[in-house]
């Protein structure tokens, strides 16, 4: 929940919204979800849209006219918006339905020829201004991108947060900041640019090796950074840096320059700049001078960032250790509760655990936060119970936090950022009898995790050539899952990174799909979901790395460096081809063998019968 | 072998040519491999590099200066290009090695800037005329497309074959063609196009329910079309149509004009023009009037072509039930003999088989000529026995023509034109024992074609999602093959036709490769050559057909309709997954259902044995 004015309603918000429109003779004002630098994650400061319409979604698009207003959003919200969108005089409108009309079309419906248009330039890309003017050109709008206009009626909003920002120890980073503006400068001098601009806070914190802690989950910092041939400049919060570290910035060569001055300096730049149209905001390209050239391209520091340099793979491997260690002492602690209860329940007749979504939740958070170099969490944990697991983006709140029971099975997505590396896990655990149904789509999906985690391939495949592998044994059967399967992962970073992906369907992927390459992560995520009953997924991550070198080429395969059992109770063995069986029982040793020196001697048999072979 | 001329050597063709070049002020003349129609086999007419190189292999490519001259050619023809152009003052180049210098580098290395190049420009795309023109153009060179200079010199040209045309039966196309014409004139005004100019023969084959015999195996016949709204103008010999055809085109709306007149009528073309510049010759481009809009896309006949409506894929199910007959009784033939050759090798010490790899084509092509509506072979069929397997487009010659023996394998890749299907299949036959590493390759390569063969996916997938399960088993070993998995395959058209393919790279491929739609025909052969050794293919082809419908979406999966038995001594089962023998073992018994009452007793038992579970 983000700290709204509560001087206001949203209809008084609305009237005097439209009261400045009035004055500003704007017909429209679009106000989109978002941050200058196209977060996952918006914070407070820019949370524009929810004050507007109190709806607290995540996702969302508020379009006010004079007479009309309408948010959009799509399916996982729609019976929260309309909820909170009661009485408000907002319309929803269902996004994604065949017969929702879109944004743009109702810009076109509503508004006169000649009428203007506002969104706050800072917090859409260019890309998405490109395509507002392209769809609406008939309209001849004027589109004016240079106003906040909620922030201006938005008295007590809370100010934007500079948290400290800090160094990421080389240990960890594998490769110093200078020795990446040099690989960097090489790639913006191979694309003929003498500037590159960076806005997306991920490729900030790597370029520069620090960390921050401005956006959830996040361990980024709000910045910009301007790199040319011979200059580096960085704009954030100079109370955010310890004198210690301003120095040693300035001494790498880091001009330390106030977050608000990068717009000025953007009308500075000569000569050919690089920067990414979908992720830099409108405002950026603005601001940049009329007659330079814009080389519209995907940032080079996103693309370098996504291949793990040897010291980040061993990170990596260090965290997953210890994620593993917490997710393993956090299973042996659930599955202990959930025997007890079954045992309750057939003294007692009690069937409820004293557990629920929230508070196991809470649980596996105390594992992560007791192992080495622990952050905070990579997200916030999905823990759903029964049917609340077929919402897959389901996070629980005070009110529909379940109890969990001795049945049925719990979705635990969860995910930890270390010093040494992120992670990102989810596990299905049964919690007591499954019916067969359940047990034939888990091991559906396991199957199909499996299969894509034993690939094997030569140098140049993306995720789009293996994705069949993962659907496979669901597809086999008419049934899917309707996400992507596998992201990229940062480096104690976000835990959504691009550009790495496995989707089959890379038609309209933005940024494309890249081949694998040794030291990307990527997740695996199969999973099924039936509406209102239960929902299933087994996701590890996977790191890319060298099988062998032939006369046919490299070839590449995945390492799964997730170190947890798969509920052995969820499988049906006989649905389970050989060598599928063969992976499985070698992972399970491994996860063992790696595991169980850091457990004490209850949870170690645990883990033995865990991972026992079948 | 082709009929050039016996007048002149080689020298003395490229000192005429050479004449001729300084008459008209050309400083070099490229001779590419081709026909108007960029058809993939050249028939005798156009062989113009073959006369002017003597080296008749299928692909080359020429290029004469005043004082140089080479030929380029791939890996399959080294030896023999360099046998058949020793002492003709023409270096060979080896294409696709790393050293070798490329046809257009070359150029701008022997010329000086300013020069004249010429090329036929009825012989090259006119996408190919634009990447030359592109790569040249540091040099400033002046290109005529206008002039045939060996044509001009080659006294005893065999005349341009126009053979007769056929009206191909409604029974057989399923839809007339004014059904085509409608269809194919509403994707034109879907393009915004006036006009559409169709060159690829197969294409126009099809669009007309016409068939010929003007290319090897192709059933076309030399022509263009130009497709306006309210005309469609057919350029083709006049001699080639029975006078009750022509009558019956007429009636169709369609004008037979002579085929040379279609440049002429190029020039008055008015409004938006369609046409494919990948498959459009230079020439035809450079006729169409200087300001004409033209639209440059795929052909949307290609396009429709491909998708096969259901009369053709009755007919694709019938050709291949007389194929496999064909194909089951040659088996028989070729396994009892192989048998008895074992038999008289333990008496009496000979191996050899009175069987060669030729004779086994002829023996094939005799049992296919037994069969209803057979029309000739679809293209020229490839036994290689032992080690001539191993070479991918192996063609045996009297000279290499290898006898084949009882051990080992010999790898049979043919197919037969049927008036109502065109097929194509390979099968890998055990002549005698094998080696433990030749069956375990035997078996892979078995295991990726069933994989691919038994996958199952929702609409929207393409041949490059699914490539990996063909590739698997040999990429889990380190190994691969160097070809595509498969291509589309016309009806009662040529054996490979664009646009469908199942290829994992699809990064460079003309035309794109689209989703997969119920009644598309693609051929499904992994295979494993080890040089000097042995070579193994397993190819069947596969019918797009609806699986079924669900909440996830449309499920469609492949038919295998080629309907011959993989050979069981080939493999091992112990390698196999119980749901590859699954697969095998209903195939199998479909194959025998379905081909056994074709079959005499003997073949009938054998047939059994050969289907047999395993």
């Amino acid at each position: 929940m983000t700290n709204v004015s509560s001087i206001h309603s949203v209809p008084d918000r609305l009237a005097a919204l439209r009261e400045l429109m009035r004055a500003k003779a704007i017909d429209a004002c679009i106000v989109p979800t978002g941050d200058p630098h196209m977060s996952e994650y918006t914070s407070d400061h820019y949370k524009t849209r929810e004050f507007i319409t109190g709806f607290t979604g995540s996702a969302g698009t508020a379009v006010i006219t004079m007479n009309d207003a309408g948010l959009w959003t799509d399916s996982r919200y729609f019976l929260q918006a309309a909820d909170q969108l009661a009485g408000s005089g907002i319309t929803l409108y269902k996004h994604g339905l065949p017969d929702t009309v879109k944004t743009h079309t109702y810009l076109m419906q509503k508004l006169q020829p000649g009428s203007t248009i506002c969104v706050d330039g800072r917090l859409v890309s260019s890309a998405w201004a490109d395509k507002l003017r392209k769809d609406t050109s008939s309209g001849s709008f004027n589109l004016r991108t240079d106003l906040d206009l909620v922030g201006e009626i938005w008295s007590d909003r809370p100010a934007a947060e500079f948290n400290t920002v800090f160094e990421y120890p080389i240990q960890y980073a594998g490769v110093s900041r200078t020795e990446k503006f040099k690989i960097i400068r090489e790639d913006m001098a191979k694309a003929g640019a003498d500037a590159l601009v960076l806005s997306q806070l991920s490729d900030i914190a790597w370029f520069m090796n620090l960390r921050g802690s401005d956006v959830m989950c996040n361990p980024v910092f709000f910045s910009f950074v301007i790199l040319t041939k011979d200059s580096v400049k960085l704009y954030a919060d100079a109370d955010a840096f310890a004198p210690e570290l301003a120095e040693l910035l300035r001494c790498d060569g880091i001009d330390l320059l106030p977050y608000d001055s990068f717009y000025d300096d953007l009308k500075t730049i000569g000569g050919p700049v690089l920067l990414d149209r979908e992720t830099c905001s409108e405002l950026i390209l603005r601001s940049l001078p009329k007659d330079i050239e814009v080389i519209n391209d995907y940032s080079p520091v996103m693309k370098r960032k996504a291949v793990k340099n040897p010291t980040e793979m061993a990170g990596i491997h260090a965290a997953h250790l210890k994620d593993g260690v917490a997710m393993c002492k956090f299973l042996y602690w659930l599955k202990t509760a959930a025997a007890k209860a079954a045992e309750t329940q057939l003294e007692m007749g009690i069937s409820e655990m004293d557990i629920t979504e929230i508070s196991a939740a809470e649980k596996l958070h105390g594992f992560r936060a007791e192992q080495d170099l622990f952050m905070g969490d990579s997200f916030e944990a999905i823990v759903g119970y029964g049917p609340h697991a077929a919402i897959v983006h389901y996070s629980a709140t005070p009110e529909s936090d379940a109890a969990l029971r001795p049945h049925g099975m719990v979705l635990i997505d969860s995910g930890g950022q270390y010093l040494d590396g992120t992670t990102d896990i989810t596990r299905t655990i049964v919690l007591g009898p499954l019916r067969d149904e359940e047990k034939t789509l888990f091991t559906a999906v396991l199957r199909g995790h499996i299969n894509l985690a034993k690939a094997r391939f030569p140098d140049g495949l993306s995720g789009a050539n293996l994705d069949y592998l993962a659907h496979e044994p669901l597809w086999q059967m008419g049934l899917d899952y309707r996400h992507s399967t596998g992201h990229g992962v940062g480096h104690y970073l976000n835990v959504h990174e691009d550009p790495n992906e496995i989707y089959w369907d890379e038609r309209d992927l933005i940024p494309p799909m890249p081949p694998f390459e040794v030291g990307m992560l990527t997740s695996d995520e199969p999973g099924y979901y039936e509406d209102g009953e239960f929902g299933i997924r087994h996701e590890s991550l996977l790191l890319t790395v060298a099988a062998e070198e032939t006369e046919y080429g490299k070839f590449l395969e995945f390492e799964e460096v997730s170190l947890v059992p798969f509920d052995l109770e969820g499988i049906d063995t006989a649905q389970m081809q050989p060598d599928e069986i063969e992976y499985l029982n070698a992972y399970h040793e491994m996860v063992y063998t790696k595991i169980a020196p850091h457990l004490n001697e209850e949870e170690r048999a645990w883990l033995r019968s865990a991972t026992a072979s079948i």
